[in-house]
């Protein structure tokens, strides 16, 4: 059965470089390999930026002389070999467990290595978006939050994958979150604001940036004493919030949406003792073994997140799918390949 | 017997604040504390920032009306009952182990919990120093450099007092270290440039902060894959240097001469697993028993450092004296406080 795929030959803005392109079905997998189908595949952030050739990770996968785009997804294993040691067999719902195999494509043959089964009680969306945000989210709550037994975790972009999934756990934690957002009254979906999207998923409290620069609101928060803030913006507002933190803190960075370097004065490192440190949820997959990620994916999805909000777009032949995915709007984009007789 | 101090009554410029007093002698020393006859305290830029009133710690010793100036120093107790239980006795040198005691004085009465025993092999000018720059350097080296076979260590501001501790120490331990200074030729004293004398105490690299901007320089220096920087710059070019750390680095921060913030790229937290901290030995000391603060010093003095470079002023009556003090140029001062009969 042949198949589609969304493919580019060279970086630069996604609409203008990405092309909807046919391939040849796939022949029977060697060894160590399985033939999948993708089920359903998101457009994340980082893949604009991998197509722009603006990300630290390039694209790894070619088909033809064309790259492949998409990181993450899920898919269902078609074909693989009775005596394959990998405990995987047909039927499997599995993500991707190594970065750039180029997710967007109908369907593909991938080395065992590269993918961790999923339980089905996770759904399609959730578990198309499984490999990356809500494994940073617990992982990142789990490792870098101090025992204290009042708990407050503060963070940027609380309305990103990473950010909603931070809240959900949080509250599952028994942890409570302080959120920013840019507009907490911007228009969510079904008459909800932000905010209350947030709210309905466990929030304790949903702010605008701007509130960084009320002195009540700051001198109340900084009495919460927090020691843990999770950073996916950078800039000034980061370090507005920096500052609220109690002593002896995790600022733990995943993502810099200003586009700004993270600069806080050093006071806070030498009398504060703040920590700042990284985390990419990349390099705890290549470290990990197969059951370790498996043990991971399983207890995600046991936390029962809500489905991430988004559209799904099916990618059948038409020539402004390309643009319909990437001029789309701001909402969060699955692809869903459709099989190509 | 009376004593003369460096008092001042308000915040503002040490050489328009601070002022010589005379004040009457000791009387004996109660239950829980020690006469003391300050033999030689340092002039510190934190003492400075005290007296201008912009450091984060407030002066906490007052003599009559007034603060009195000065955190670091070495003593002799001149006078302790024979029934203490502290192990310190007559005779005894010793140092400040919290901070504030206020230094700049002949004579005081102070608790014997707020003093730690100095072995008299450091001599009059190390023990001075003994408090805060060499177990800085010490402690920062052995906590914060992972154990790599071959090791390299960057540091900012590499003549000021820890800086020199830390190209000592290193070499001692057997790690490398490139040493970056406003200007390695200018002179030092001896006829020797400070890049020379840097070398001399076993650095292995000197370097402008502008060799920063050169090509060839960043790449053979990122070569090396050093995993620590000590930080006591801050500003761009801090923010240069540890673009040259190698992948699981540790940054320390221990100052901020600067007076600039630390902006660092947030990839440098995310993708290259930058962790950023701070450093300060006040801290170690409060969390610290007797026992434990001896046995730094005993380390300490068995690293045989190099004396610190610096003049020595008398402090006695003189109109002078205060302006040659502050005003004295940029050599490191220590003060001598002369016996008044």
């Amino acid at each position: 059965m042949s198949f589609r795929a969304l493919t580019y030959a060279t970086n630069g803005a996604p609409s203008a470089v990405v092309r909807l392109t046919q391939h040849a079905g796939l022949a029977a997998p060697s060894a160590g390999t399985a033939n999948v189908k993708w089920l359903l595949s998101p457009v994340n952030p980082a893949d604009v930026n991998v197509i722009q050739g603006v990300y630290p990770v390039k694209a790894k996968t070619k088909l033809g002389e064309e790259w492949v785009g998409g990181n993450e997804g899920v898919a269902q294993i078609t074909h693989i070999s009775a005596s394959d040691a990998s405990g995987l067999k047909e039927g499997d719902w599995v993500i991707p467990a190594v970065p750039q195999l180029g997710t967007w494509r109908g369907r593909a043959n991938l080395p065992v290595d590269a993918l961790v089964k999923v339980p089905e009680s996770l759904g399609l969306l959730r578990a198309a978006g499984a490999t990356v945000n809500p494994p940073t989210a617990l992982l990142m709550l789990e490792s870098f939050l101090p025992k204290d037994t009042e708990r407050w975790v503060l963070q940027t972009t609380a309305n990103s994958g990473v950010g909603e999934a931070v809240v959900q756990i949080a509250k599952r934690m028994g942890v409570k979150s302080v959120n920013f957002v840019r507009d907490p009254s911007k228009p969510f979906g079904d008459g909800k604001t932000v905010e209350q999207r947030l709210k309905d998923l466990g929030a304790d409290e949903v702010l605008p940036y701007s509130a960084l620069s009320d002195s009540a609101t700051k001198k109340r928060l900084k009495g919460l004493g927090a020691r843990l803030m999770l950073n996916a913006l950078s800039g000034p507002d980061a370090t507005n919030i920096a500052k609220l933190l109690g002593p002896q803190s995790n600022m733990v960075s995943y993502g810099a949406m200003s586009m700004q370097p993270l600069s806080l004065p050093t006071g806070l490192f030498i009398f504060n003792d703040l920590v700042s440190r990284g985390f990419w949820m990349h390099k705890w997959y290549e470290r990990s073994e197969r059951a370790e990620r498996e043990a991971l994916l399983s207890r995600i999805a046991e936390l029962r997140l809500e489905e991430p909000a988004g559209r799904v777009v099916k990618v059948r032949q038409d020539t402004e799918v390309v643009k319909e995915i990437f001029e789309g709007g701001k909402t969060k984009t699955f692809l869903e390949f459709d099989d190509v007789d």
